[in-house]
């Protein structure tokens, strides 16, 4: 097999011309280039990407972490991140391993600190483990997607204000009783994007005069959380909300399911509304807010080549745009759930 | 930054024998692997993984092949393949690129045979664009999951088979009008696995003498999918079976969905199996054929670590189980929906 050390004598270049022209960094000549493809070509030479790497110090691999494999946001990020990487010649080197696992541990204790990634894209990192803090140990650019470090380029949408439209869509319609749907009980610590969404959702209930009406029912943010929190919460006439912000689309399918399942019917005895526009939601015909994961994978891999190519270059925090998208699982809540709005509600709620 | 000489030298041994030593590829006394260890340690040494390589001739990281990254199915596949060579101390170098498409033959044409894997795991490898066969000038094992090639390592489960235990369980309810549901018409050029299901579909209609009712109602393997051809099927009265045999679980909770808009009910109207058992599919109540793609994931990685070590081994085709999981999306045909079976069927369908 040819070394690059015969496409480099066959061109007339040095061996670290020959690998500056494969490898496409630092400068080459468009002629001297040219020269050296027409001779790897001749030699039929491939090239070994550990040699590369060698010569050039670069590895043209990066690599992603995110929390889970099955998730719709991830597959939808990681789809994103795999079309940016692959156009730009970057090998995508994936870990999908969850928070607190032992294979985690291991991949921030022994796996990073030893393995060249010519970048990392982070998603879905919590403040837990003080993984943030062992990711600036790293030498390489890295770029976090949801909550982020100040050091790190970021990638987010704007979790609280995500939530507070969603709930102001409701009050607008009308409701006054609005309960926020999964997310974990404990999402300070372990989800800090879904935690933030349940902030926005209080903001808005408070700027109402609704702050006495405010009420979680916690759950996993998936189908199955949703689902088994909607339960709990519809089968109890008394406690029955008249809507419901979820955390997230897949939390809200999991409510409009456990409605039907309950006979209840969706939009004219229960409004609900999600967060993403999954890609179920229009099936489901959910009002959302929609956020788009796939532009959020390919801006994080954006984020990353700026700091790749000059990794003085200051961090930029990208705040990707959301939008209410209503569909037919709104409505005005009927004329014998309605209550007595803003001061009212606080004297004691009841049929009005 | 100390360099591999450096550890030999402190080691009083050959650069060689460091590299051996660190790698943990091929033999070196556990006395001098401990004294080089330590050496390694005293000088905070960390190996350069494309040094590494050079000197050992591997990679430590295998590339992966799918068309999606969404569905459940290659998600589960890819949690299982993840695990597996994690553990194992393997990279995983994701590449979920779609049939089909410019990257994906970009990758067969450009990326593989310039870049080096221990090993190659391709799932959901289809007979165009002679990937299997540009897959064996590829010089690094193989393994294949769901149809794949002669000459690689394989994982599937038996389509033909699952699809048949699925037909002969409503066969068994009564039901003789069973429509198969979702799939493409051409799933013979581009999607093995799901023409096999409906193969299989085939065989238990016409070993049951049903020949004459076999339908299919073609689609994406999809929950839009199921719910569109479904939509399609159950709209019109004359044409509405009283089963579905779907492709895939997907499809067939689009078909729960469908009926549950158009009124009718499941299993009371309408019978529905599905292939999988879905995360979701419990929460649907479907009763399905079981596969386990996280199982397969890890099978794969174990058929392909046996090739690694031993190039000349001969490949393994591992054939997983699958069995039927009962819930309540099935039961006996309506009296009124019942037709007569066997023979008196061919003579012609009409209400008993």
């Amino acid at each position: 097999m040819s070394t690059i050390a015969d496409v480099a004598a066959r061109a007339g270049v040095s061996k670290a011309t020959a690998s500056r022209a494969l490898s496409g960094g630092g400068y080459v000549s468009a002629g001297t280039r040219e020269r050296v493809l027409a001779a790897a070509r001749e030699l039929a030479y491939v090239a070994h990407s550990s040699a590369t790497s060698l010569a050039t110090g670069r590895t043209f691999s990066v690599g992603v972490i995110v929390p889970a494999l099955g998730r719709w946001f991830f597959s939808e990020l990681l789809a994103g991140i795999q079309e940016g990487l692959f156009s730009a010649g970057y090998d995508m080197v994936l870990y999908g391993l969850q928070e607190g696992s032992t294979e985690r541990e291991r991949l921030f204790g022994e796996v990073l600190p030893r393995r060249r990634f010519d970048g990392i894209i982070a998603a879905g990192m919590q403040p837990s483990a003080d993984e943030h803090e062992r990711l600036r140990l790293v030498d390489s650019p890295v770029v976090t997607i949801g909550a982020g470090g100040e050091e790190s380029s970021t990638v987010s949408i704007d979790d609280a204000a995500a939530a507070r439209i969603a709930t102001e869509h409701l009050i607008d319609l009308g409701h006054t009783d609005i309960v926020f749907l999964g997310g974990r009980a404990d999402a300070a610590m372990h989800a800090v994007g879904d935690d933030r969404r349940l902030d926005g959702y209080r903001a808005a209930m408070s700027a109402a005069a609704l702050e006495s009406g405010i009420r979680h029912a916690a759950g996993e943010p998936s189908m199955t959380g949703g689902y088994d929190a909607a339960v709990r919460m519809l089968g109890d006439r008394k406690s029955r909300p008249t809507a419901f912000v979820a955390v997230c689309d897949e939390a809200a399918i999991g409510g409009v399911i456990a409605a039907r399942r309950l006979g209840i019917s969706v939009p004219t005895e229960l409004s609900l509304v999600g967060i993403d526009d999954h890609e179920h939601a229009e099936m489901f015909a959910l009002t959302t807010v929609r956020q788009q994961p796939r532009m959020q994978g390919m801006r994080a891999v954006e984020l990353l080549r700026v700091r790749m190519e000059d990794p003085s270059a200051a961090p930029e925090h990208a705040v990707m745009p959301s939008e209410l998208v209503v569909r037919s699982s709104t409505a005005t809540p009927r004329q014998d759930a309605r209550r007595p709005r803003g001061a009212e509600r606080v004297s004691g709620p009841g049929p009005s």
